[in-house]
């Protein structure tokens, strides 16, 4: 069988939903690094019986098996007891582990009591993997020719520290990790998921790199990943297919892996030594707040103006009062004035706004909820906007994300190819 | 066989590690609440006959089986004709999922792909389970007896809704949840949740309802969870619960269940006709954000300015320039200016200001990272301040969030008990 792991995490608290398994996903990122295949990962709760059939599925399709969880002091935590059984292995106390448990609770002033020392019971043959920051050591343990188990405790952060002190440089040294994965994630704004895949499907079937879609709500995002024997082999490999999709999408690729419209735009700004306004409406804000998430965004995001009222759009943002009358506060001219109003009051390079109906309700026949106008207004009375229409179906949360990335993306087009 | 559940998760985008399995969580808490026991987890890449594989195994050791991704237009997106090939059942095209896809396509403006229409594609015999907000619909399919199947997407967003709209009153119906559970979460802020825990660690002792505590970042809740053979009666055994922790807490709790900070203080400036704007420096647009996350906000709160730049605390605010050089932009002074200035601005009833530093960088000895006024202002000059200190370990967005909800909390709790 070919190298590959398998992550079992034990813990009823899994079952019942009480905490998100963060534990798998940290391992599938650091095996993904490593490039340790794994295929499968598995969730059961703290039940002998049942964790031994987990053992017995594990074994037969993968053979480095990384168990988190239920190495604890309590009756509950079963997990070292039960591959202990499943090998039909004694278990024998350690003395280093005894010592260990001893000297911990003296640094906190507190005794051990006899449950704690359930913790120093490992399987005949088995070494142990030591938690520097907690009492429940881990083990490496070969219970079988081409069968490595290691198991670590649900603590992420003990099991965390444990994995990269002592797993990765003996999974390194057993000749585990092989091969370099290195991958890179291209950002795509202004076309769908569905018609990307499409223009690209030839890139699909390659073997290495290999390239695949990621889509979240209003984001695409194609992710490269090369398999080499260096890093720089792997960029190397990479290289070629990031210009090949780039050429195709042209513009619509807007970044590479922590890129966001708001640091690209964000970017952009600061090399023209240029600074930006908001006016919002149905953003509410959450378009300054993006803005704001990037450290250092003060330098070039200078405020701006949220007018949910037209109070506001009138009297602060100076909309004329006429025409939010005549054609509504969710219109072309109004994003149009709202860009400038915000532009003048502030005093900056750029002014950016969104006016629109984000839902559930307010919606008309003519103007339905997901209706959006972005404006934006620059030097020399430069003013221009885009009319969006999101639909009724996506929710209030999703329109309000989408309008910001579309008033974000107008900015950003027009910084690159002024019209 | 006892009935029973098993969650398979579909998605290499899951074994690299790319995104946290939320989706598992969820379904978890939610098998929970009917009463549906589940005792394994499974997530398997895109990959047809490892899936296959994990889908032997469940049915060996569930009859309900509920899968989670795999459901797009991809080529990656296997999930459907996996499970019918496994079945040995053909796919037949559903004219009314065609005709939605296109429908929701016409909505957006947009023309659907071929690779859409493959999601129209279902076994033979399953039932379709609707998604309202997608493209993707999941299935409800018995392919023999004792064995219930249902997919869903792995969009978060699109699963839940699928889930609560659909799913949960069929699994009803269909006799899978016997007991009712039935759940109240209360919520409190200004008290850690060590401290809350110390005071009411009698009622974590209960068997039913049970108590149950549960932390987020900046966020105390206890869950109160009572099993019963009614509705009616599990809240009977709620109610004198919820009582006895409000006593404990008094104003400490602000909410249950759905109420946010915001929704709370939107219903009470609604019932007294009042009106709201604020000023954010730090935050950027995230307090009017949280305030305009709910629909119909618009009647009480009407905007306000984000002074990122001193410039636009002192030109559009009117924060006294000599104030902001002397004790700087992160002081008592200036959020009582900046609240006083909103207010005045936006002829509100109340403004309320946030001024802080948010972090990574910006902190010094005396105004560390963390260190975050928020002010409040209202009629007859009122004007108030509370300093936050929220150390420099949590991180920026953590910061960000903390100052928007201690703004509300200050206004909350004028709102209930002024001064």
């Amino acid at each position: 069988m070919a190298r590959s792991a398998e992550i079992i995490c034990v813990g009823t608290e899994l079952l019942l939903g009480d905490i998100l398994n963060s534990n798998s996903r940290f391992l599938a990122q650091e095996l993904a690094a490593l490039g340790i295949p794994h295929y499968y990962q598995t969730v059961v709760g703290d039940n002998p019986e049942r964790l031994k059939q987990v053992i017995a599925t594990a074994c037969d399709r993968a053979n480095l098996l990384i168990f988190t969880g239920g190495l604890g002091p309590t009756p509950d935590d079963l997990t070292t007891e039960t591959i202990a059984d499943y090998f039909e292995t004694p278990l024998i106390e350690r003395p280093e582990i005894v010592e260990d448990i001893r000297q911990k609770f003296a640094g906190l002033g507190r005794t051990p009591t006899a449950n704690n020392f359930k913790q120093a019971l490992l399987p005949e043959g088995a070494a142990i993997l030591p938690n520097a920051t907690g009492t429940a050591p881990g083990l490496i343990w070969s219970p079988k020719p081409e069968l490595l188990l290691l198991t670590f405790p649900g603590v992420p952060r003990e099991m965390r520290t444990m994995w990269r002190a002592t797993a990765v440089p003996y999974l390194k040294q057993q000749g585990w990790s092989q091969d370099q994965f290195v991958s890179r994630t291209l950002h795509f704004i202004g076309i769908g998921e569905s018609r990307l895949a499409e223009q690209v499907t030839h890139l699909f079937e390659l073997q290495n790199p290999t390239v695949a879609p990621y889509a979240g709500e209003g984001q695409v995002k194609l992710r490269i990943t090369a398999r080499s024997q260096s890093e720089a082999e792997a960029q190397a490999l990479i290289a070629p297919v990031e210009k090949e999709l780039r050429a195709i999408a042209g513009n619509q690729c807007f970044g590479v892996d922590d890129d966001t419209l708001a640091s690209v735009v964000g970017a952009l700004l600061q090399q023209r030594s240029e600074t930006l306004a908001v006016a919002e409406s149905c953003t509410g804000g959450g378009l300054g707040r993006i803005l704001t998430e990037i450290p250092g965004s003060s330098t070039y995001f200078w405020g701006g103006i949220i007018s949910y009222d037209n109070s506001v759009k009138a009297r602060v943002l100076g909309v004329d009062a006429q025409v939010l009358d005549d054609l509504g506060a969710v219109s072309a001219p109004v994003a149009e004035q709202m860009a400038l109003g915000v532009r003048k009051q502030l005093q900056t390079t750029w002014g950016l706004s969104i006016t629109g109906i984000a839902g559930p309700g307010g919606g008309t026949e003519t103007k339905p909820v997901g209706l959006v106008y972005v404006g934006l207004a620059g030097p020399d009375g430069f003013v221009t906007h885009q009319e969006c229409r999101f639909g009724d179906r996506r929710g209030r949360e999703v329109v309000r994300l989408l309008s910001a990335n579309s008033a974000l993306d107008l900015l950003r087009r027009h910084l690159l190819n002024p019209a």
